[in-house]
This record gives structure tokens, C-alpha cells and sequence, in this order.
């Protein structure tokens, strides 16, 4: 095995070609036992095998800088520099993250896990290394779909207004996460299919230097006109039109024609796009076949493909979907917003169903919820579904344009609470406070399956303004569903357990934790009342009111940060209503980035378990005696 | 006058294209001398003049929709649309709004504030339209500066995707607010160098047809060449390649060429892309010269330009560009990043003396944020210069790729708290909401000028990772000035008054809101102490604990949402401490939009006076003796 001796990128330089190809085939044999276990970002890492060959065998990282963009694409990379042992560990609790993480290795210098942030970062370290003086290569890898993220497009911009030397590759695989959408996507789609522009213009050439013989003013229009031939047949016109020096398009499986196009980019300068056609989940065919499937997969049989499929109740993703498609039947008004995850959010059934009526705009967050603004003020009905951690792109546009202006948005926010395995970038343990303080918006979270299809009738219903209905990343608890499920009173929360020894507001999952605390607690005499707050917005003023007159002890139990949280919300009502003296007690993620593991490897370790938060309200008891003053 | 006599757009339709010309003297007219008076946006206004009159001449609002990215370019708009009357309460407390405003007109359709969210919106109204059924024209008008936006970006590749029928006009006055920057910008200056590529198409085609002729292989080429010709020579490449159809440019001060160009653009189907080339300030001499100065101005005197400037204190926009060259004089580690606004983040000195240092990427917040990430870990000391308003845009950024990677990223908040006439668009109201809760980020607000100075140098002392300073619009407070300001120890409040009645933590200008409730209150016996909280993150928890154990009733101040803000996160601290009982008070801005007037104004309307703060106080106080109890 040649994979046995590279402990490093300098045991690549002294490789042949062939020892090079030879290389590849053991790297992509690796990639698909290692994963066939631990599962993770198969297809595309199986793309960019002789990619990252090339860039490591002809640059020197650390000194010269890569970027991956959103870095799941990182694997081959942390296999040559050393990291190769602890791939049994990937994506697992203290193991080796799924991407690039500056704290495992020198040459990650980068980190990611949302997409279109390689651009930026890329000008930022071709800016520094010349203000510094110093002479480094800055080599960016972004694939098709990312490139139609507005940053990665405002970074193109002021790339090519600078000028600075920068390799950008263009990873072609025609697909990001789903098919992926857009003019952009035509454009490359163009270009795949026009590679014999490189012979073309050699013809054109040839015909154009017999031009001026026929004289006159003809010859001056042919000559400005050759001058734009780069522009035209080097097929890189709109990356051209941004300043780039665009080279390729390239057979990204060929190593040859890799290390070639990668040796003209580094000896050009200025900024210069490097386009490589690869296929996700090359040399694996069943990932070949379903590169969609395959993206982020599962521990799987490597014979037969075959994935360990997860039986029990549906995943609150799918329940969303169908229940979309129930609404939708009978609402003509309803129309989905998906920025390139239709998988993701469950809405697949959903597009075959009503194609015209599922808006897929790529990867553009921002633009989603602002064209869903305008949809709403239109009088349609757009539900906006996006992972918690994707929406914070689109911060501004949901204060400035959705809120501001009150439009009837359905946001559909998948993903709230902890991911497990993606880890620390993909979270989503701050929707709450980044939305919380935004006027005009009712959120909403669901404590089982079912509710989350009363909650989508809830949101469709209302006419009011914007209202979000968050839920998180995990199965349901197999309730029975509502046939015809029915609206909820905005901000009416429910008790599910009666008790009197002291409260505990819980939303979503952490039902279950303070179910577990209630009982052990129990166990010890004390009778604790558990409330579904399933309104975090706008809270339960009864409720709290009549909390607060009983006097009693509160837990705010949420998955989601303690800063500005579901919890913050509860004492600040008291605060501006005056009332003061009640022990209100808030447990929630505290102010930390949790890295990756299991979900609840991720609750244990800050703390959001239900032998955590029994502690915590025997802690509280000795002031539950004080009685409660204020206005109300 | 014949303006005298259009109160609606039905009133343009009879006139003759001599009539529009006067017309439009006469609204340049009527716009210098209102805006002499009011102030306001009056160079954008005068460059769209005859753009204007022209939609509303061809076209049929609001059945027609028209979208004004940004929306400070409406004024004329309104004008035809009869509100022409209210111009004297322009910008005004429940006057006209300088931006489009819904509740204003059946004619505003959409509203703004912030750049680049017009062509979002178009598309949502398009596929609307077409869901429906409906047969509406779509027209959105948009800055070249504002084309740099990520959002923009993201829409024009979704449009160019979907084929909609739909008109975007480029508003091409080679301005946005400062001098824009970028590739697109490059792309427009060719275009108007080009003109006559027109001319060149036609002479190029008859030059190919002849080719035929000389056979075989080389015609071939050729014809395949002559299918590409558009994009070459109607020189709009960048856009066709996104999928529009690309008409002009035009002169946009000429009506007839303007109405001629509209006319064809509503008879094409699919996207268009109408390119108008206006000049910003047309029609006012001092405002043509300097459209920068002009683009948002104060009053003036019609004859001389003259602008009333204001005396006393500096600023401290110019307080903190004054010593962002202090800083840099001795530390070459610092560069400047903005946004597209050199000029109002006070940083035009600052490129004078360090063009290589100033970071101007144009309106593209998020790469300026994810650029400085970078800037950072290569060992730059970016500071990022933004408005409060404007860093929503980037707060996905900030999280992920700043404060996750915990880079040392400066950030210069400027125009925090209410910012008066531009209104519930630009106010700062929300950074500490959305970013209190990010982990690793420091959070600082001076108390005068004086202050920033030192927290300016702070920041840039400060290498444990990113740190933020926020500061209003407003002037200081003529403070004496530290010749060599040091650093302050992070976490450290002051005590800037004493008293044992109780405390009021403040931070920025409402401490002297603070202060002069507390001589309110001095008069009726009551002693408050008064707290500069210049740490808005970490908080002070020694003072914080200090005052628990003292049982002082607190009100916590601050010209920000009371939701999820710095008032949030006094009560949290105690909550998350264990510490119950004492009687904080929460006062800042409540959970709603506030419109525009003066600063002052907006103060008094949710009540953030001195007065309502010794009410509360006063309200408090018969909780005051009760002692506080808990774990510290």
C-alpha cells in the first residue's frame, strides 16, 4: 500500500504519475470501508480524490493556503496530512470533524460547514499575504452550487476588481446538495457540453488573421473583435467579465490533466479560475448513481450499497412534508421556498405533487426569504423551509423585509436543537435569540409530531403576520396523528403534568427531559408541573401571571441558547411587568460552540439532562417558600 | 404649472412628451426647493426624474408593480402619486417617509431601506402573478451599486433561471453612495465607453455573411460564431449570460429615449434588463458636482449650495475615524473594511493616509465580514466598519466564521440606537440581540467620545478574539480628550455616580438620560447610583454580584430592544446564578417598529426619558427592602 507511507504532503512529492493514480485508487478504497462505518460526506469526497492529490503534490501547505468551501470535501486532504489513523473516529464525540478544523492540524486553515464562505476568505489571505509582503499561493476549492450564494458572488466581485493572485477551483459536479438551480448552473451546464471551444477558437484565429486582407473598415471592426475572442470562446466569459483568467474546463479524474491546468493557473497572475469537471461518489457506483442520496450517508454495506435504514416513528422533517402537502391540497395559496435542500426539508413528494408550486432558488437564503415577502404581499401563502442554522443568512431579511413590513411568511425551521454529527456549524441553538427580538413574529415549537401538524394548520391559518414553527432533527415520539388537525390559540401554552412543588416551561424535546426529571423527583416527594410552552412567541401571559401568583419555583428548560433565549423571554416578561422575587431558573445551552458527537453526547456535556435539571430544582427549593409581590 | 395639476398617474397619460419635459423641470424645481427646507435624499431623487415620469406614463400603477430598490430614490414617485402636498413633512415625525412606505400609498408596493433587495422582490411578484394567473407588469429599479449585493446577485441568477416576465431597470449613475466598487462596476464603465458596439454588430454581421463563402470547415465555425454574437456586441454579456435580455444603454434624462426603451423592454418576453444611464444631483449644479455630499443632505441654501453645518462636539463617526489613524500610525497590523461606505463611517481621512489599508468591497457585508475572518487569521487586525442596521446583513458571518472560528476581528459599530430621520429601517436597535448571544465576542459602549477613544484602543490590544464598539449617531458630549488613551480592562463597569436608593446601569447615551433622572429624583430624597456599563458582554459580574448583595432595586437602560438585550442579560446572570429576589427593571426600546422623526422623538415615544425612568423607579421602590437571598 503507497497509503501506508504518506504521513504527510511532502511523502507526495517524490511519487510518479502512476504512484500518483495508484494513490488515488487506495485513498477512494479507504474513503469507502472507512465510511461504509462511520457513514459522512461520501460522494463528494470520492470527487476531489485527485484534485487534492494535485494541490498537495504541487503546492506546499501549509505555507501555501487552501480553502474548502463548506469543507465536507476535506477528507481527502485530512488523509495526507496525517490524520489518516482517526478516521474511525470521524464525526463521532471528541473524534475527527467532519470539516476542516483549524484545532487538528496545521494545514486546515480554513473552517466551514455553511457554503460560499471560500471566496471571501480566499481575498482575505491573498490581501494579508500582500500587505505582508510574503509570496504564498491562496488556492480555493468551490463547487457549482456554492458559487450561487450571494457572498461567494459579492467576493467574486471584488476579487476581480482587485486583482490579487488567487487560484480559485471551480469543482463541477452539477450538483451541490440537490440539482442545483439558477442561470449559473446553465451557464457551466454550457460549457460542459461546448469543450471544443479550445478548437474552435484556433480556427477562428485562423480565420480572422485573413480578415484584414479584405481591407479597410472591415478590418478594424475584425480587429476590436478579436480582441474579445478570449471572452467569447474560452467559454469562462462570465467569469472573464469578473476579472478572472478562467483555464479549462478539465477531466477533474484525470490526474495528468489535473497537475497540467494546476501548473498554468500558478504561473499566471492576477486572479485565475481553474474549472474541473468531477463526478460525486466517483469509483463507487452505487454513489455514482445517487450523488444525492450518497452526499451525507449513513454506515452502509459496500457490496450491495445497501444503507441500515432507521425504523420508529417518522422524523418531524418527513411529517412536515406530508403534512405540507395536506395543507396545500386544500390551499391553493401555499407555495414552498427551499434554497437548494428539497431533500433536506422533506419536500420531495411535495415538488412531485406541485412542481409549480415549489420554488427552489439554490443556494440564496437571502433571496428566499425576501422573494417570500414579496410572494406574501402578493396574497400567497410561501413557507419558507430552511435548516435553523442556514436561516441565520437571511437575519436581515427577515427583520427588514418580512418583519418590518408584517407579511404573512410561514417559516418552517428544521434543525432547531442540536445535529449530532455536523457539529458545531450546524446547530441550531440560536434561531430563538436572533428571532425572539424581531416585532411582528410568533414562534412556535411543537413537543411530538402531531403537534407539528397542528402547528403548519396554526401558521397557515393566520393572517396576521410572520409566525415560524420550529422543530428539531430527530424522530418523533409515535403519537397518534389528528386527521384533521386544528388550529392552536396564538400563545396558549398547556400543562401536561399537574404538580406543586414547583414548574418546569419546556419546549420542543425538552419535554421529555423534564418528564424524566419530574420522575426522578418524585422519587423523592415532589410533585413537578410541566408546561408546554409551545409558544415561545408570544408567551402565555395568563400563565405566567397565574405562575407567578402561585408562587412558584421555575425551570425554563430549551435546547437552545441560555443568551437571549426562550428562558430570557419568561424573565423579562416578570422584569417589565414588575414583577419581581419569583426564582426563575434557566438551563439551556450555555455560551459555548458544541462540537460535534451525538446529540445527546452534545446535551450531556452542557448539561440538558433530566438528572441536571432535578438537581437544579432541589437546588431552587429552599426559596420556593417566598411569596411573590407586584403589579400584574 | 402643470405639476399643479397631476394628482395621480391617470393625470400624465394625456400629456405630450414637451409636457413631460416641462414636468420634469418642474418636479427638479419642486424638489430643490422643498428638500432646501427639509433635507433629504436629493441627489438619487433628481437623477430619476424622467425615469420615473416615464413608468408611470407607460404603465399603470399599482396595478403595474413598480419596486425602488433601496426606495431614497421614491420621492418623485410619490410626487405623481399625490402625496406632493406633504413634502414639507418630509422625514418628519408622522410626516412623509423618505423611503416607500405601504401605509403611505396604494402605489408603494414594496419597502426598503436597506440595498439590493428589489429584484428578490420583483421575482416573488412575478411568479405571484403568473401562479395566479394575472397579467400585471413587474418593474424593478435598481443602482448599479446596489447590483453588488449578495442578495441581488442571488435573484438575478434565480431570474435569469426562471424566465419570468419581468423589467429591471439598471439605474446606472456609477455611484452608489460612495464611488462603488467591484468587477460589475468595471463590467458597467465599459459598457458606456462602448456605445457603439451597435454599430460594430451590424458591420460584424455583414462581414459574416460574406464568410460563407470561403467554405467548408471555416464556415461552420463561423456559424456557430455568429449565434454567439449578441453576447459579444450588445455589450449587456454579464446579463445575458444570467439569462435577461439586455436593452441600452440609454440616456436617462432624455424622455424620449427613456419612454422608447421601456416600450420595448414591456414588449419582450421574459426577463429584461434596461440599461439607463443617469447622473445623480441632474439639474442642481452643486449636487452634480458633488453627489456624494448631496446624496442625503441637510438643509441648504438654494442659490449657494450652502449647508448649514453643525457646531460643537465632534461626532463620533469622526471620533472614531480620527483615531482608527491614531491607531494605525503605530500599528501596521490594522485595516480598515467597509461596506460601501467610506464616507459615513468616517474613513475618507483614514484613505487618504492608508489607500493600501482601506478595504472598500462595496455593498457586500457578508464578504466584508467573512474577508476580515480571514484578514485575521492572518495576523491582520481588520476593523470592520459597519452600521448597526447594515450588520444584519452579515450576522451568519459573524457567527460562523468570525466569533465560531474566535478570529481578532474588530468591529466599529456605528449608528447604534435610534438614528432619527431615516427611521425603522436604519435604526441599531437589535445588535445587542443578535449578538449578545454569539460566544466568544466582546461588547463595548462608550459613555462620551473620550471613551471610545479608549475602547477603540482596546479592541485593538484585545487578541483573545473578535470584539465589537458601538456607538450612536449623535455628537459627544465635548468631553476632554486623552492624548494617549489606554485600554480598559475588559469586564470593567464604572460607577459615574453614588447613591444607596438604588442603581440605574446604563450604557452609551442614556447615561445622561440616567443622570438626569437621577435629579429628578435627587429632588424628592432619592439617591441613585448610576453605573457606566460599558461592557455590554462580558458583563461586570463582580459589581453585578456586589449589588445583590447590596439588594438595590436596578433599572437597566438602554436605547435597544428590551427583548433578548443588555437588560436581558443582568436578569439572566442572576437567574443563571441562582440569585432570585431582586428587583431588576428592564427599560429600553419595546417590541415594535419606530418610524421615523427625530431621535428625540423616537425617545419620547417609547419612553426612554428621564422622566419615565424616575416614574419606574419611584415604582419600584416599596420592593426595595426586601433582601436578596442566593448562591454567588
Amino acid at each position: 500500500m503507497l497509503l501506508d507511507q504518506i504521513n504527510g504532503p511532502q511523502d507526495l512529492k517524490a511519487l510518479t504519475t502512476a504512484q500518483l493514480v495508484q494513490l488515488a485508487g487506495e485513498i477512494r478504497q479507504f474513503l469507502i470501508e472507512k465510511l461504509s462505518v462511520t457513514g459522512g460526506h461520501l460522494a463528494p469526497n470520492l470527487g476531489v480524490v485527485e484534485l487534492t492529490l494535485a494541490m498537495h503534490y504541487l503546492f506546499n501547505s501549509p505555507d501555501d493556503k487552501f480553502i474548502f468551501d463548506v469543507g465536507h470535501q476535506s477528507y481527502v486532504h485530512k488523509i495526507l496530512t496525517g490524520r489518516k489513523d482517526r478516521f474511525d473516529t470521524l464525526r463521532k464525540y471528541k473524534g475527527l470533524c467532519g470539516f476542516v478544523k483549524r484545532s487538528e492540524s496545521e494545514h486546515d486553515v480554513w473552517e466551514a460547514g455553511h457554503s460560499s464562505t471560500s471566496l471571501s476568505a480566499a481575498m482575505g489571505m491573498a490581501l494579508a499575504r500582500d500587505l505582508k509582503g510574503e509570496s504564498n499561493r491562496v488556492v480555493a476549492v468551490i463547487g457549482d452550487g456554492a458559487l450561487t450564494g450571494g457572498m461567494a458572488l459579492e467576493a467574486l466581485n471584488h476579487i476581480g476588481h482587485e486583482k490579487k493572485d488567487l487560484i480559485v477551483v471551480l469543482n463541477d459536479n452539477e450538483m451541490s446538495i440537490a440539482p442545483n438551480v439558477g442561470a449559473l448552473h446553465h451557464y457551466l451546464g454550457k460549457i460542459r457540453t461546448d469543450r471544443h471551444y479550445h478548437k474552435a477558437k484556433d480556427e477562428l484565429q485562423q480565420l480572422l488573421n485573413k480578415i484584414p486582407a479584405i481591407g479597410g473598415k472591415l478590418a478594424k471592426t475584425a480587429e476590436r473583435f478579436k480582441d474579445s475572442l478570449k471572452y467569447l470562446l474560452v467559454s469562462g466569459i462570465l467569469f472573464e467579465q469578473f476579472g478572472f483568467t478562467y483555464l479549462g474546463p478539465v477531466d477533474g479524474h484525470d490526474i495528468e490533466q489535473v497537475l497540467d491546468i494546476m501548473r498554468q493557473a500558478d504561473a499566471m497572475p492576477g486572479p485565475v479560475l481553474v474549472h474541473v469537471l468531477t463526478v460525486k461518489g466517483k469509483g463507487y457506483s452505487p454513489a455514482e448513481a445517487d450523488s444525492f442520496k450518497w452526499h451525507g450517508i449513513t454506515p452502509y454495506k459496500i457490496e450491495s450499497g445497501q444503507v441500515v435504514k432507521a425504523v420508529g416513528p417518522p422524523v418531524y422533517t418527513d411529517v412536515f412534508g406530508d403534512m405540507l402537502i395536506e395543507l396545500a391540497d386544500k390551499d391553493n395559496r401555499i407555495v414552498a421556498v427551499t434554497p437548494a435542500m428539497p431533500g433536506g426539508s422533506g419536500l420531495l413528494k411535495f415538488a412531485e405533487k406541485y412542481p409549480n408550486r415549489m420554488i427552489d432558488v439554490g443556494i440564496a437564503e437571502q433571496h428566499a426569504a425576501t422573494m417570500s415577502a414579496a410572494l406574501a404581499i402578493e396574497g400567497l401563502k410561501p413557507v419558507f423551509a430552511v435548516y435553523s442554522t442556514f436561516l441565520q443568512r437571511a437575519y436581515d431579511q427577515v427583520v427588514h423585509d418580512i418583519c418590518r413590513q408584517n407579511l404573512n411568511v410561514v417559516f418552517a425551521i428544521d434543525r432547531a436543537g442540536f445535529v449530532g454529527p455536523d457539529g458545531e456549524t450546524h446547530h441550531g441553538v440560536y434561531d430563538i435569540s436572533f428571532l425572539r427580538h424581531i416585532p411582528n413574529l410568533v414562534i412556535m415549537m411543537p413537543k411530538d409530531e402531531n403537534e407539528l401538524r397542528r402547528m403548519l394548520k396554526t401558521a397557515v391559518d393566520y393572517c396576521d403576520g410572520p409566525i415560524a414553527v420550529r422543530y428539531p432533527r430527530i424522530a418523533g415520539l409515535g403519537v397518534e396523528m389528528d386527521a384533521n388537525p386544528q388550529s392552536l390559540p396564538i400563545g396558549e401554552w398547556e400543562t401536561v403534568r399537574d404538580g406543586d412543588s414547583g414548574v418546569i416551561l419546556a419546549i420542543g424535546p425538552m419535554l421529555q427531559v423534564a418528564e424524566e426529571a419530574a420522575e426522578l423527583l418524585k422519587r423523592e416527594g415532589l410533585n413537578v408541573q410541566i408546561v408546554n410552552a409551545r409558544f415561545i412567541k408570544p408567551l402565555d401571559e395568563q400563565m405566567l401571571l397565574s405562575l407567578a401568583s402561585e408562587g412558584k419555583q421555575m425551570i425554563v428548560l430549551e435546547e437552545g441558547s441560555e443568551l437571549g433565549g426562550f428562558g430570557s423571554s419568561v424573565l423579562e416578561f416578570y422584569s417589565l411587568k414588575g414583577i419581581y422575587g419569583l426564582p426563575v431558573r434557566i438551563i439551556g445551552v450555555p455560551d459555548v460552540f458544541v462540537e460535534h458527537g451525538t446529540i445527546k453526547e452534545q446535551r450531556q456535556e452542557i448539561g440538558l439532562t433530566a438528572e441536571r435539571v432535578a438537581t437544579e430544582f432541589k437546588t431552587m427549593l429552599p426559596r420556593r417558600i417566598k411569596r411573590v409581590t407586584g403589579q400584574q
